[in-house]
């Protein structure tokens, strides 16, 4: 069994990591670290978990982590991630980072967009950016993989193969993409008190929110070429479920049953992406709970885009269950392993 | 007082005509007509109704709006209001028709996407848009008044100040729009079961939805070219509220507040629009069971787009309260008379 | 005009009063008060109020109330009120106290259950306790009024018509209550933070609530006979709205038809009190944003238990709706002057 | 493995059976049947399902139940159900039935409640009641188990300890129950349909409610005379968890910690049963999606009562999670195999 430590246990991806390693055949949890919470047991934090941990969360600097274990999910917030995952790298020990903190390959377009130097620079090109649908061969061989944004994940899967394909004629593209409540995390905020949010919904951030980077930085790359992207998110009043609607610019004469064709079969073999038929939307109910991508494309002719919506569950794909994904393909294991759950509908 | 029948009363629409009707200081409801639910009390329908109502629900065929209303609401499904509307006009009473059947002015669009050929296509040149905010003189006079649909409502008074300024510079205009779930209607269907649509959220007629050749119909007029708009609609998990985003490509090389201080400008005098410092976002929370539309605005340099976010209650900007804003200016009531409330929060 | 000044008006209960205030035909308001958000305009803290108010807050002890106000809501924290209260009521203001400060006629008991000596025992004799249905003379003529409990209200208005008839056979009455969200207060916690809240539901204080003596001294006085009730309140997942199941036992041999018969005449005349047939049930959708409590009445003549059902807005007749009410009554004005409003159903 | 079929898969029971079941180690599903559905693959009914089943429902005629299956799970409605299941058990076939058709033992007690004569009488005193914690040594060797309704199994978890404890003084139960929507099924309702059911709570079939019947048999059952409950179900806006509180009347004289420990100890070496602290109460966030059933205890001297709530979600401990568990037990599996899952939270 491996043992894995969660740094950061005590916010909704720390306890998304707990809750699906406690089914993982290869895994067994040896640490959760919290600041704040210190002292406490996790099942305090989160009572659903009991019955299936019997730890306490301790300071990330009481060494615990460093000691125990041989894997290290970091669940830190941005910023406060980069010097312990340092040092982690540095002990041997393999990290699966998910903060953005090692997503972006260029520290100057980090500090641009999160407004600090970036204090572990030199690691940078070494790490990996953990989306294995793109970048499953160079994730095999990584020690320190960067997990994507929740926004990056459902937009890049959702936009990808048209990339790929040629399809998107240079035109700018729009994403607008609408997020459940924990995508902000688990302080409490007036924003968020339930009788502020419950009936609610909002765009925030427009145009210029963090993941706009990211989002181009992997465009770009698999592209091989320059994208730019205009990101506005929505908060919506759900607590999980995360919906990008992308209109990428393009001249294809086919139909929408084409473009399906063409993503099933580059998806082909993923066991996480299903993608849905011309004519069905995917809706957030169906990937609540679970690791998948659901992908719904249609083409709006008039005007020349290819619209394409992608759902996932902004906790699992979107964060902890992309982040053992990750960790099954980092170990060597089967790459399903301890994920492969339907949703829990309704 | 004036004797107003409501038709079609049995929906959503029709309640909240009647909410806001109880209140109206110059109006009195007459009739009310529903086909499926003739012979019941409207207060069996509509509970929270009791003690503002003692009328019973008729067929339209019964004669009694023709007999007794001078002013008649119509808020039945597309394709069974024209001729009806039409009678109506022609006895001399004043009409706010809530469906689509005329918003329409070419009979043969009309046709293109509503699937059915116009049964009284002559009066389609004589209605008139009810869109108060850009065409309030001509509401002023008309006997018969189209009723806009809720998502062209938040769209185009979104969007119309830029068009009005020039500010669009002829490429594509993308309007993502997120509606809660009373715009479905009040009948029963799996999609809108609770269980289902709650934590739900999807895509739907996506580039092919009928508000579109409306939405598109108005923008050409105030902008004085063909305007095309990329409409892509959305559910989510709400009663009421409707939030577009409209993605307006632009040249301008001012600010946001530039922006702001715009559409201030445009709207001053207006009593139901209002416009957000440039940085702030409207909420759906803010207008819940108002008649306000909130707007928002904001630039994205790095893409060349105006982003516009506008915030109505679907069902009273959205519907019946802009049927009531276009009654007062039909008859020459204050224009705010039965409307002027502050949204319900939380 | 009546000059009147909401104290802790950055509340819920306060933006309540606002919201209700605004359209009072004999009221203006001339001063709100907040510690927290002083020097805010009233409407940062409430968006939804903007075209109403054009109020700066201040704190209470700037002596802007005093010096302005001829009648003061106080809508602050337990404990905080009493000792302002006492000098507005020396002052010669009138005052309705949203507080628990003036509800308890016995200073120890008040101690007991809030754990504080009280600051303004004298004036506990002659506040009166504000539940106009019950009480309406008595708050004709007074200066200060202590505006009930939400639970209270509800519970009571439940259950005073089978005491006053009699029909309570002296068995332990049984209060289960659900409350939503927003009466909980506006602070946020991580208890209500959206994403915990949502698709939540618990009960809490279970026995030990501090609305309990509140309830079993009106229940007792009403009867003529100490009343005990074991009360249990829930909080479930939504924004406006409680529901009080009351289970009283009882020897009563009629039916339920028999029962809401004798609740009609119990409250015949009564404005807010809308008694359903037996056989239906209150649902909180139809009493949304009014001021109204709807009450259904069952037998369960196997158990010997008469069931009642009460319905209200906790924001509204649990709170501020009934103060507005309280202060129509104390001036003079129709009792139902800016209150009568249905509900906001969906 | 072993050959399963869900009879009646259309619905949420159906639906969850098959998300639990995909896990199930020593389990394969052969059938799915629907009347109304039949002949579409049950993943266009659950898309969530998509990548776990290749199955399309047919009819419960067509015999493939009968052929292909050596397991049955009925998710027929009450009085649908019995006839099949004779049929079934007849052919040698263990079945599972989650209606309510076998769980009370006396027919006549049927007919009063379910209004319909029993079609398969004789087989009633070979069912055993399927709540494990209870009368696991029975279902160990039945061939028949009926499975118990949602209310009864959260409302026999949380009172059957102080019955065999003889702590109840024989004095009136009260159990009133909060469920959310997805326990009412999912065909489509005006009731349940979303603007009508969000942001409304009410009770129904007061004093009435067919689960009364089989609650009172169990506890009569386990305390060894007869015992009457008043029982109240309410429905909640939430798409799973049911939540009982108990008020059952009491001479014990010890504390709430007493009363845990007992219950801690009635349930020790119980899989899916946590007892909480004293002065804890469960929250249905917790139990979401899980088998666990959780209970807190408390004590209102003042009254005499204890007060037990107890949190199930719905479809799991009180449905298809139980009726996997009693399979578990039927088949001599571990009792937990594909059940051992954690709640999702948030």
């Amino acid at each position: 069994m491996l043992k894995v430590a969660v740094a950061g246990a005590s916010g909704y991806t720390g306890g998304e990591l707990l809750r699906l390693l406690a089914l993982h055949p290869y895994v067994k949890v040896v640490a959760v670290t919290s600041e704040k919470s210190s002292g406490k047991p996790i099942t305090q934090l989160f009572p659903s978990l009991s019955r299936f941990y019997d730890l306490t969360l301790e300071p990330l600097s009481s060494g615990i982590v460093a000691g125990d274990a041989d894997f290290v999910f970091m669940a830190l917030p941005h910023g406060t991630s980069a010097s312990p995952v340092s040092e982690f790298v540095k002990m041997g020990k393999m990290v699966v980072d998910l903060s953005a903190d090692f997503r972006l390959k260029d520290p100057l377009v980090y500090e641009e967009w999160y407004g600090v130097k970036h204090t572990a620079a030199p690691l940078l090109q070494s790490a990996v950016y953990g989306l294995p649908e793109l970048y499953r061969s160079r994730i095999k061989g990584a020690a320190l993989v960067a997990n994507p944004g929740c926004y990056p994940t459902s937009a890049i899967l959702g936009i990808a193969p048209l990339m790929k394909h040629g399809l998107h004629n240079g035109g700018k593209i729009i994403i607008d993409a609408k997020s459940a409540i924990s995508g902000a995390g688990r302080s409490p905020s007036l924003a968020f008190h339930y009788p502020e949010a419950n009936e609610g919904m909002e765009a925030y951030k427009v145009g210029t929110h963090r993941h706009i980077p990211e989002i181009e930085q992997v465009l770009s790359d698999i592209s091989g070429s320059t994208v730019r992207a205009c990101f506005v998110p929505h908060i919506i009043p759900a607590n999980r479920g995360l919906l990008s609607t992308s209109y990428v610019p393009s001249d294809f004469k086919g139909g929408a049953a084409d473009i399906a064709a063409l993503y099933r079969e580059f998806y082909s073999g993923e066991a996480f992406v299903r993608v849905l038929d011309a004519g069905s939307q995917p809706n957030i109910r169906e990937v609540r709970g679970s690791n998948f991508c659901d992908i719904g494309v249609a083409i709006d002719k008039r005007n020349g885009y290819i619209i394409v919506t992608s759902a996932i569950d902004n906790l699992v794909k979107g964060a902890s269950g992309a982040a053992i994904q990750n960790m099954n393909l980092m170990k060597g294991f089967e790459e399903t392993a301890g994920l492969m759950y339907p949703g829990l509908f309704p």
